[in-house]
């Protein structure tokens, strides 16, 4: 099938199956997320099967390491995303909430209600966990979903999305809730960002190429995700145990991920204190630095910062660092140079805790913690597809609520205008 | 000035700019709206004559008698501008609003703020009320915008931006946050469509054509507005007389809007009863009908639809109606052909009006009300920037909220990860 018929009609049987979804209680939604997870674990010769065709095509392609570890499902794995799918099954089930409501002077009585924004393009990277994850999210907010995920995992993907939604159907879910696009055709992604008549938003995951692509592209309403250029500022008051803690934290715990910390900025009053050992601690780490002039007198790893440096999301252990003269220089810095993800002081002035906190145009600003807590679950929301970079419709972490969308219900007896 | 360098210098300024008027207390912001009013009336003949330049120009080529009529301004229109203005003043500002909060088992305090967008484009067409209205609105809600009205108004919308730019820097409010696209060159909306770099959000406001190139094209995140293809569904039960009133209202109130009706259902169980009554109002309201075959026999002024007539939306008086044999039928018509804006059933069955409002993807779903109550002010917004019709980020009527975006502020004391 080409890639033009599949998405039609996969987009069409999606776009009908919504209608009926949205309508679906709580415990039929769950019910099936129930299933899914069991017949992943029942299923789980056959995923493996899947994904050893993956993982022998990429080793045949010579992908490195890294990444066919990524590729990789065994029996731990695949039992990690069945209890995904339980976990959801925990999360308040957003759809009908009642937001607001109130009654208008003429007796027109107005709610405010969440529903499922309908159906849901996804578009993502290598791991085929997010097949199960993205599916379940989507399944429990109301959504169809039409997954597109990585050439690289076509196989594992194929395998993993036959057996979860053929345990939906049978667990009284509408067929074409859950559909993958497996034509592994780049075009595919094209033609998905056209699709307007059926989809009513598409969620990237991946690289910043990816993503790029996605929002020059696409004529369906984007949620942008992911890319952070994030900072910590060691402020002229900061306890600078703290400091040293947080800034280390921020960096290397997990330096592959979008909330991990890109570049230091550190007030000129304590940069003499302060860098020292905070450099030889990083460096110990094996963090490659690159710094302002004024930073390198304080140890000789670092190597001079060029200007892409400053705008570089590294994902790596490399670390920009800066000394700055007052809050309004990091501020500025900040202002020239985040992708307003995550930002945090270090400080004990409280009117800088503030001012930064209220200047800062980030999804996150933290005063006195690592950034790295900006995610799903670290907020406490149980889950998340993602974190969103754009202030359109959700900002930060997205769990399920962010899925939604709403709806006035209008209950009158007779009024007219 | 070409419009490439006139977009980047103004979208730079704008931009600073906004990171400034985000901090402003509501005092000031209030302060200014007051002043901008009162420039409008101390200045209007200056508006009054650079009116009359756009009048004379439309005119000069042919303009229709009501789009020059929508052209002009007078003493009263501009009086309607500034009162507008002062109206904004005494609705809450939504910045800073703390829209909830928790603490996390480790301590860390995490807080989510209403927070301006940052910079909004709004593209218009005609009328040069927008200008005002909008400005004002995407001022109290802390903003930055950039107009881009349309040519025909180039001179009135240049003389009004002047005045009120003006009258909020002398307030305090910081230069560029009023700014007006005053190339005519139509390709200066296309380079706007682009301006990721300081566009946060684009709003078009106009005809469906203007909102298709906009959404085609448009790389900044986009609300859609205004398309409406409303129906009413008469049901079985209905209290004729109100569905008799509703239904006229729906049409004839005021035909040219997006939340008028377009196609009226009715239930065949009581078509022969309440249709021939109907379809004569109508028709002495000098309302063109196209109907189905059924419809055809109870009036003799019915044309026969087209299919596009169901898909149409007149913004006139003419009406396309059809007669569905249930509720289901009447479900499904809506499900084609809706453009998800505004939907009404009259019935007295319980069980109907529950499915209709729980099944029908609209904005705003009505039960026994006509569909022209979807509006920012009847809703009780006090204003209004346009009606979304997309399910991201705002649905419905956009008042000051709909122009916020959020940011999570998080308070730690040394949380690491």
């Amino acid at each position: 099938m080409d890639y033009i018929t599949e998405l039609a009609e996969k987009g069409a049987v999606a776009k009908q199956a919504a209608r009926q979804l949205a309508t679906l209680s709580t415990a039929v939604k769950n019910q099936a997320l129930l299933a899914m997870a069991d017949a992943l674990e029942r299923e789980q010769a056959v995923i493996v099967a899947a994904n050893a065709k993956d993982v022998e095509q990429a080793e045949a392609n010579g992908m490195v390491r890294p990444l066919i570890d990524r590729l990789l499902l065994n029996e731990a794995r695949i039992k990690a995303m069945a209890e995904g799918l339980r976990q959801i099954t925990t999360l308040p089930d957003p759809i009908g909430e009642v937001l607001s409501g109130w009654v208008r002077p003429n007796g027109l009585s107005i709610t405010k209600l969440r529903v499922p924004l309908g159906v849901i393009g996804i578009i993502y990277e290598a791991r085929p966990n997010v097949t199960v994850d993205a599916a379940g999210l989507c399944l429990k907010s109301g959504n169809a979903v039409i997954l597109r995920g990585g050439s690289e995992a076509i196989s594992s993907n194929t395998a993993v999305t036959a057996i979860i939604a053929k345990a939906a159907t049978a667990a009284g879910i509408p067929d074409g809730v859950i559909a993958l696009v497996e034509t592994t055709d780049r075009q595919a992604v094209t033609a998905m960002l056209k699709l307007n008549k059926y989809l009513d938003v598409i969620i990237p995951r991946g690289g910043a190429g990816l993503i790029r692509t996605v929002v020059e592209n696409s004529t369906v309403p984007v949620i942008e995700t992911g890319t952070g250029v994030c900072h910590t500022f060691v402020d002229a008051t900061a306890d600078l145990t703290m400091a040293q803690d947080i800034a280390f934290n921020a960096k290397v715990s997990r330096p592959g991920v979008c909330n991990s910390m890109e570049t230091l900025l550190v007030h000129s009053g304590i940069a003499a204190e302060f860098l020292p050992a905070m450099l030889e601690r990083y460096h110990q780490a094996g963090v490659e630095l690159r710094g302002c002039p004024e930073t390198m007198n304080y140890h000789q790893a670092v190597r001079p910062a060029t200007e892409e440096d400053w705008a570089a999301e590294f994902l790596d252990l490399i670390l920009a660092v800066r000394v700055v003269d007052s809050l309004d220089s990091a501020l500025e810095h900040i202002a020239a140079y985040s992708t307003r993800h995550s930002e945090a002081i270090i400080t004990r002035d409280y009117n800088n805790a503030q001012r930064f906190q209220q200047e800062v145009d980030a999804a996150a600003v933290y005063v006195n913690a690592s950034t790295r807590f900006t995610d799903g679950c670290e907020f406490g929301f149980g889950a998340e597809i993602g974190i969103s970079t754009q202030k359109l419709h959700a900002r930060g972490p997205m769990g399920l609520a962010e899925l939604t969308s709403i709806k006035y219900v209008v209950n009158g007896n007779g009024q007219i205008r």
